[in-house]
């Protein structure tokens, strides 16, 4: 199972959104958008052993499971209409409990820690400093961490500090995050680049 | 400098198509949008190396020059509006020479093999069967050839295995152009996955 929780500091916990005004009234959903593609679709299928998990203004948690979804198609338009439609069912999800809004798209009162909690396999921080990809072999069940187009707060940093099992670089350039997702993507696929 | 020429078979010829159906009416210009994305964004800055060429319905040619380009978003539909600007020029094109519609974006009438005959560099035949990128040095000046959704036509494989310098292969799974995209310019920013 590969895994990639998103944040989303300026997402919207409403559904009262446009579907024509990602960018500026749903604050930059679009990017969240790019990232569920980028972590689910392949050419003619999608990546059924992936969970994205977008976590809203710490405060909603919509995951995306890859063996059960439906109705994803490429473009940012309808998986925002996806995570409206999650977003819509909000208030019937009671105490920590999901609520499973269409296949495979569910939401949850949960913020990043929780999120991380929850999540069992080995946590990577994607981090500028951290060790280039090509010298780390690929771990097991990764969950790779990744931000908006903010950069991580101060305390998300110490919370990533405290559960993060290692922090991987992959190139010398600093990516969006859904660029991020697609070559975590790659370089798994491929065994490291050592291998295909 | 990098070059990505990627034809849009469905894409429109005629600025008359809706924004907010880019998956529909629009033909698939959500794919070279993001293919569009996927060549320029950085985190915070865009690669000002690199030119995208979109063959349109193998028409017309935008080509989007990231030396002179501005007013690029990452998002889709900011991207299909200079699309369609380009394309509002359309008629301006006179022959052979480009229209600039907006800065570093232009418009001329051009097929794929005259936009390939005009592109100097080592033109590079995306391909399941090419040689793997591990095992493969990268390419000065690489032009790489990518189809939207659809596979290239048998007319289109026959103008690449005239003309093209090389075939690679990106890893192993069949990839979504823009995401191919992704991961030939990490390839590149790696110097072909052994240093960064």
């Amino acid at each position: 199972m590969r895994q990639f929780v998103v944040i989303g500091h300026d997402a919207p916990t409403t559904p009262e959104f446009a579907l024509d005004d990602l960018t500026g009234g749903a604050g930059r959903l679009d990017v969240l958008c790019r990232c569920v593609t980028s972590a689910f679709v392949l050419s003619h299928t999608i990546r059924e052993n992936v969970r994205v998990h977008l976590v809203l203004a710490d405060a909603f948690t919509v995951t995306f499971a890859g063996s059960d979804l439906r109705r994803l198609n490429p473009d940012e338009r309808s998986t925002a209409a996806l995570i409206r439609g999650a977003l819509e069912r909000r208030d019937d999800a009671i105490g920590h409990q999901p609520v499973e809004s269409s296949p495979g798209v569910s939401i949850r009162h949960r913020g990043l820690e929780p999120t991380l909690d929850a999540t069992a396999g080995s946590v990577v921080h994607l981090h500028e400093a951290g060790t280039p990809v090509v010298d780390a072999d690929p771990p097991a069940d990764p969950v790779f961490v990744l931000s908006d187009h903010h950069d991580f707060t101060d305390e998300e940093t110490a919370t990533l500090a405290d559960c993060a099992d290692l922090r991987l670089r992959l190139g010398p350039r600093a990516l969006h995050a859904d660029h991020a997702i697609t070559i975590a993507h790659n370089y798994l696929d491929t065994g490291g680049y050592r291998t295909y």
